[in-house]
């Protein structure tokens, strides 16, 4: 269906000073011009391109006025979709915005599907698919490492790397091809042994890329987290402290209110998701309210566990009862109210007890050691690996997964190569690493996989 | 403050696919130069005028690429705030425009204030003080039928009549200063008549603005209604069904939630906002479960209150209690439950029992009757008066308080005239009109005045 013209608000909506209504298609042009009434520059619609014309949008039937609005027109393919587009720059309410979509659609557009816009940059070729999928995770990122891994997504450096796979992966099918296409030759034992090292060169690529995957995933989605403790050891100080830290930040910028950050905390650019933040805020304890089972269930989701202990109380029969919930968990044991603490857990035995070794001491009342706790957190999710520097960082889950299904074909190519089985099995395996390695890029993906990928996006990118 | 330069984030916060960054000032060219890198065309910093230029937000301390762009220069005083303005057009997320915004900030632009931008286009003389206001009124339209007063008042419908109102008392004054200025000439008794005629002429056009003022307001702010009841009568099904009746209309708008409107109802156009909806909806009884004390508050607060009665058990005591609370407001009396009623409702006796002839009869739960009610609500509201269509409508208060001072001179002024008192005293009045109407326009106004009512604005307009 691309031969139809589509249109979205393309901004969010809500109360703002400026919101853009977008059109892409063969009729864009034709659209705009039936709704578009310019100031002055009549003939915008015949050789502008990337301008802005100022003027009203109209009501073709009624020929009311809807808005005053700047109107652009960006000729395929130099737009986002590589078709002609225009954008109607309006007022940036629901209603006004409303009332130009309205219209715009009564002129024979329709109404664009979620990520339609980006699916069709990717069809018609502006975009490869990791460029289009980076669009939304610049979008939906947490955090600045978030943001800045996606931009270079968008920047295609993840692309360029699979295509440079892909390119080897070529180079070694054309010989095993040859190998099979004149079966009489006789293959000289070292020129399978040295496919075998290039496919060990393209495994050690794919195998890095593959080791900061899951570091990527948490930056890209967040670390799921729960603070767990018994009830009184100060879970919610905790959650205000480390909200606090980055309120202070945050608030500078006006309209990001807290219901918009709320969830996320902001730990040196790893996203923390608490999971239950509202519960935890009501409830003093959440496994006493939510019962043992459901605990059990958010605990599983969990990425990162915060276990609190109390200085003041000590290590009690309650702490071993949350402690024993969370046995096979990541766990940062973190020691709370050190302030008014006398030093009522013993360290060696707490560590004998609960098994842990990461223990942090901190006042979530008197701001304590939340420096440290933030370093500790992010060290736990690094483990030493990767920042989210310039490396390509692997953030998508479908990425990962299909880099793993590539490892494993290569892998068994690289086998066949060094056992000398028969040529076109080992071209079976290095076909399919090839195809799977397109999925990332798009150069090789089914419609079915297109359409699901799109799906996910947002109404108007 | 004008000489300095200003940014904040145009578009609504949220997911979007677009956000624009809007910047303003003397210095706004050679911010965007030295974070904008184009792909392309390196001199659009020279001439291009209301160009977009395709290219990368860089900061420019670590050379980071921040986001991908399109950004655009609308030289002074061809801009919004007659001022040169930058917009960036990036990525629609929160955490990409915040890092947009903060580049631009470390440039040396300053956060803009609620309103800034359009109190420049004030300043400036681009827009006076009611073509100002009305850009927010747009903005927050809550129904068609308020953003097409605003935008008729954008236009400068009021204005320019109100300019003219001013141009009359000008030629007045003139005349008025005259006859000061040379005392020993005789006035004819003709002469002060004819003028007098002019302030009649002159109030009748202020009085008929000021007739439409109430409807213009309830356009414009929605009418506070309250729903009463006794318990179990159907006043959350009353709720929902006027409810679902227009998300059946606005729900076809992808991203329009329930939450963004729920507290407006679009009655054909008036914007209906229900009071403590919410707690209608949890208890079942809004009098029960306040007390009676802050029930008097809340239906103090309303417009309209809508009583509904219960056609099935007819007109009770607990009616009667329900009815004590709101012998003074305007009241609507709706019959609900008329699909399993028996009659038991006497109108006649009802009638005199509360003093009400508007009495509807509906089903909340089949739905009948809904459309008469509305057409009811809306009867109520207009008063067989104007519409919101072509008429210049006055929906500010502000606006409002002003003509009623101004009307106040003007006929103080008039009764000089009849009764030859000194001219001198009837300049004083005409005088004062003229400058209470230059506060609607701005011709005349204080920077108090300025300040206050820009600050009711938000950020990044």
């Amino acid at each position: 269906m691309l031969d139809d013209t589509i249109v979205a608000i393309a901004t969010p909506l809500g109360e703002g000073s400026i919101g853009v209504i977008r059109i892409s298609g063969p009729e864009a042009i034709a659209v705009g011009r039936r709704v578009f009434q310019p100031k002055v520059n009549r003939d915008w619609y015949i050789k502008d391109n990337y301008k802005l014309v100022y003027g009203h949008v109209v009501d073709p039937d009624s020929r009311e006025i809807i808005d005053e609005v700047l109107l652009s027109v960006m000729r395929g393919p130099r737009s986002f979709t590589a078709e002609d587009v225009v954008e109607i720059s309006c007022h940036g309410g629901i209603v006004p915005l409303r009332r130009v979509l309205e219209v715009v659609l009564r002129q024979g557009a329709r109404l664009a599907e979620p990520g339609e816009f980006s699916k069709r940059a990717f069809l018609n070729g502006r975009l490869d698919l990791a460029q289009a999928e980076s669009i939304i995770d610049i979008i939906r990122a947490k955090t600045d490492a978030g943001a800045k891994i996606a931009m270079a997504q968008l920047g295609g450096k993840l692309s360029e790397q699979v295509n440079e796979l892909q390119q080897e992966l070529l180079g070694l099918l054309a010989r095993i091809e040859a190998i099979i296409d004149f079966p009489e030759d006789d293959i000289p034992a070292e020129n399978l042994e040295e496919m075998a090292d290039r496919c060990s060169g393209l495994l050690k690529v794919i195998e890095q890329l593959l080791d900061h995957a899951d570091t990527g995933k948490i930056y890209r989605e967040g670390l799921r987290t729960v603070i767990v403790g018994k009830p009184n050891v100060g879970k919610s100080s905790l959650l205000n402290a480390l909200l606090r830290e980055q309120r202070a930040i945050v608030t500078d910028i006006p309209g990001t209110t807290r219901d918009v950050i709320e969830e996320v905390i902001n730990i040196k650019g790893v996203p923390l998701k608490i999971i239950d933040t509202a519960g935890m805020r009501e409830t003093r304890d959440l496994v006493e309210k939510l019962g043992v089972e459901r605990s059990r269930q958010l605990l599983h989701q969990a990425d990162l566990v915060l276990l609190v202990l109390d200085a003041s109380t000590g290590f009690t029969e309650d702490d071993l009862k949350v402690v024993s919930l969370i046995k096979d968990k990541k766990v940062l044991v973190i020691i709370n109210k050190i302030d008014i603490a006398d030093h009522a857990i013993d360290y060696e035995q707490l560590k004998q007890l609960i098994g842990y070794s990461d223990i942090l001491e901190i006042s979530a009342q008197k701001k304590i050691g939340l420096e440290r706790l933030e370093q500790s957190i992010l060290n736990l999710v690094l483990e030493g690996k990767v920042t989210a520097a310039d490396n390509i960082l692997v953030s998508n889950s479908r990425h990962k997964h299909a880099l793993e299904r590539a490892k494993h074909h290569l892998t068994e190519a690289r086998r066949g190569l060094a056992e000398a089985v028969p040529a076109d099995l080992v071209s079976i395996d290095l076909k399919s690493a090839w195809e799977i390695l397109g999925e990332i890029t798009g150069n090789h993906v089914t419609e079915d996989l297109i359409d699901r990928i799109f799906a996910d996006f947002c109404i108007g990118k």
